[in-house]
């Protein structure tokens, strides 16, 4: 019954609270118990609260008990990655500089997640800063893929991915500037959604109307990821691109068909992108599910001319103004490829900048016109497999050599620099038993609709119940 | 009659034609009369269409004999800025570069107002590439006041409001980086609104993302500009900053009373900026109208630090973006100003931009503060009054001299780097009968409230309906 609990989706345990049939108390403790019992191997949590959370959880259950209102997370388990500030817990975003950085009070998402009653946990792991998609960093290593002890779980979201998938908390928030959302779900068998930017306000950020990272929901199944949405999305005064729409109804019930929906598909966005044989093998097995669906599916994919040059430019640019003044000042302190990232962000002329934003400008037009003609696009959602966790970034997929760290994500980032909202879904396993993730891109602000072809193909496909074999 | 139908309110004129009292061919027609009589003199519509306009009119006259639906703006007589594209019609942008222009369609600002029926009669007057708040360019000349010839109707949609000052339109609509909107307001007694970026969403655009320049609504009632704001507003899916919410809730009765409002009055901007004394005794004398009409009223200001610097690095920033490879082409076909502005672009560095966005996020986040405070903060639109049109741009206001050609502009700026929008309304005359402009300024997506305190305000002075003497 405990690992049962720890299992199942977060729709179904906010019911069973909500109804008194299982107490926040419980399934808190079913939680902490499998945190014991599995986090040690994966390295997901890398901070613990057992005793606060326990007091909220009683208290959760109080709340319940006096009749009074509720959020619709109440009682479920939370845990933020490390890269979020939380009031009064530790938050290292994975940086020897942060190692006893205890922030003051929580940052909007983490507020509105405790807000709709979520019981905060602890933290997962995240590579320093968020930079790159696998997750390791000086203070606490790697975090371990739940499918494969010793392989990468992705990043930079990755603790998070890793302990939805082992069942640590049924809840997890992360970020996602060149696919932290998703590769991690990729890798790991989870959900993650890269949000419009816009849709989950971020504050504090450095730089309020930068369009690169976003913050937003990771789940095991699409339902959880547009339940958690539901209280992450809505306007906040102090951020000045939140988008107006009101985030409650996320949370209405998905679709299970797809009739009529028009579908493109792209194996290696448009040709920009080498990919590993084994996932292309996958991805392309399921094209059949959304024509059984109802959906029209046919090979095509928008002009995504500039897209590298637009997230690299104004990526470096964000590390200059992020960062720039602390690598300079303690160096030693960063690692090598957040010191070439600042360093490049620091060689860039304001026209350089300029240029890139008139390229992103042009690029957003043609993504919008190219979802006129289709209601999304299906890609991969990573070029690779999961690979060592000793391996810093893979340096080539396919015979093709990356002339940088950020060459391996481009199935992630190309999509970035578009603007639209992109799901990474259960696409299937290798022969070989390791996941692939199926990456579903929609026109800006039209998360709903790629939650909903998630959904309908989850449902269909049940890919994301094959879950890890653990301990 | 012919010269009455030309001044009155454009919600008036919209009542008559729908309801055939006067057709569109009437109103039309008293209008480009009274071009005949009076633009010469004022030079503020610079490219006529007659014909366009007669056959126009004729046949919205015939729609609605024909009973078929009609807009909001049905058979209203509209002159666009010259900066604003026009599908058939010249558009020069006041630069000889484009003197024989011919867009083949209509940006999206035109075509809302052509497809809400206002009838397109002609081109407003700009500055060069709308640079600087005096309308003067070396194709047209320079556009002078309603209200005293020889001195400047204000930039740059300063065609635009002495064309409505006069009653040459009922309607006109420019755009607002620097105060464009609010300054010619101001000078020749109409209202302008500087919307909140992504209120009107524009397109085409450079940068779809940059905050600085804005399309809105002009007209000689606040009731007018609330109108057309209704049919400008709403989200287009290519402009990624447009705002969710719908137009039409604009055109909602204004509320004459504001029992309870909490008003902030800065004659100054907080000390920031030197104002003519005269514009000052002016303003002050209004302060009584917001307390009778239910208000408190105190001596407040944002803490608008950096907010000088903010506006002058992200505006050189985009004029290189926007005009660098041009000027550096043929820099004879620039003005010297504009040519200083794309030089000072091209200087910056991109850490330069990043420090101006992040000082640019720091500044929203106060503002978003003070305006919990209060409802809306009151201020002088312009520092100086109309000032003859031979002179290029006022050097010095109560004998404080300014580095660059924006400095007398700084009342404006520096609400426009604070991403609020801001009414301009009359607020008065001075003793030798020059109009002052009083700004509003709300918090940011507050649009309606300070259409609501300038219509508030209108109502109980009544100084826009002391029209200018003319011909």
């Amino acid at each position: 019954m405990s690992d049962d609990l720890c299992t199942r989706p977060a729709t179904e345990l906010a019911a069973l609270v909500r109804g008194r049939e299982v107490s926040a108390r419980e399934l808190l403790d079913a939680h902490l118990a499998r945190i014991e019992r599995l986090n040690p191997a994966l390295n997901a949590i890398v901070t613990l609260d057992a005793e606060g959370a326990r007091a909220a959880a009683d208290a959760a259950d109080a709340q319940l008990a006096a009749g009074r209102p509720v959020g619709p997370l109440h009682g479920l388990p939370v845990a933020h990655k490390d890269t979020h500030q939380t009031g009064g817990m530790r938050t290292t975003w994975g940086s020897p500089l942060h190692r006893d950085t205890v922030p003051a009070r929580d940052e909007l998402a983490v507020a509105r997640l405790r807000a709709a009653g979520a019981i905060r946990v602890g933290k997962t792991n995240v590579p320093e800063f968020a930079a790159g998609s696998h997750t390791f960093n000086t203070l606490f290593g790697a975090t371990h893929n739940p499918y494969r002890h010793g392989l990468s779980a992705g990043g930079s979201s990755g603790g998070a991915a890793a302990a939805l998938a082992a069942g640590l908390v049924p809840l997890a928030e992360g970020s996602d500037m060149g696919g932290s959302l998703r590769n991690p779900a990729a890798f790991c068998n989870v959900v993650g959604l890269r949000t419009t930017p816009g849709r989950v306000p971020t504050h504090p950020a450095p730089i309020g109307w930068s369009q690169l990272s976003v913050q937003g929901p990771m789940g095991r199944t699409v339902a959880d990821v547009a339940l958690q949405l539901s209280v992450l999305a809505g306007p906040d005064p102090r951020v000045p691109i939140s988008l107006s729409d009101p985030g409650h109804p996320f949370a209405a019930p998905l679709p299970t068909e797809l009739t009529g929906l028009r579908i493109a598909w792209t194996p290696d966005l448009g040709g920009r992108v080498p990919v590993d044989p084994a996932i292309t093998e996958v991805l392309m097995a399921q094209l059949g599910v959304f024509r059984e669906l109802g959906a029209t599916v046919e090979e095509d994919c928008p002009d995504l001319r500039d897209a590298d040059e637009v997230f690299g430019v104004l990526r470096a640019w964000l590390f200059e103004a992020s960062f720039g003044d602390q690598v300079r000042r303690s160096p030693d302190s960063f690692k090598e490829t957040i010191r070439w990232n600042a360093a490049r962000g620091a060689e860039l002329t304001g026209a350089d900048v300029g240029r890139a934003e008139v390229a992103h400008t042009k690029l957003y037009e043609r993504v919008v016109g190219f979802f006129e003609r289709y209601d999304v696009l299906l890609a991969p959602t990573t070029q690779v497999l999961p690979f060592p966790v000793e391996v810093e970034y893979p340096t080539e997929v396919n015979g093709v050599e990356f002339d940088d760290y950020l060459g391996w994500m481009r199935s992630c980032t190309l999509v970035s620099a578009t603007g639209c909202p992109a799901l990474s879904v259960p696409g299937g396993f290798t022969a070989d038993g390791l996941p692939v993730g199926l990456q579903i891109v929609g026109a800006p602000r039209s998360d709903r609709r790629v939650l909903e072809v998630g959904h309908a193909f989850e449902q269909a496909t049940g890919h994301g119940l094959r879950r890890p074999q653990l301990g």
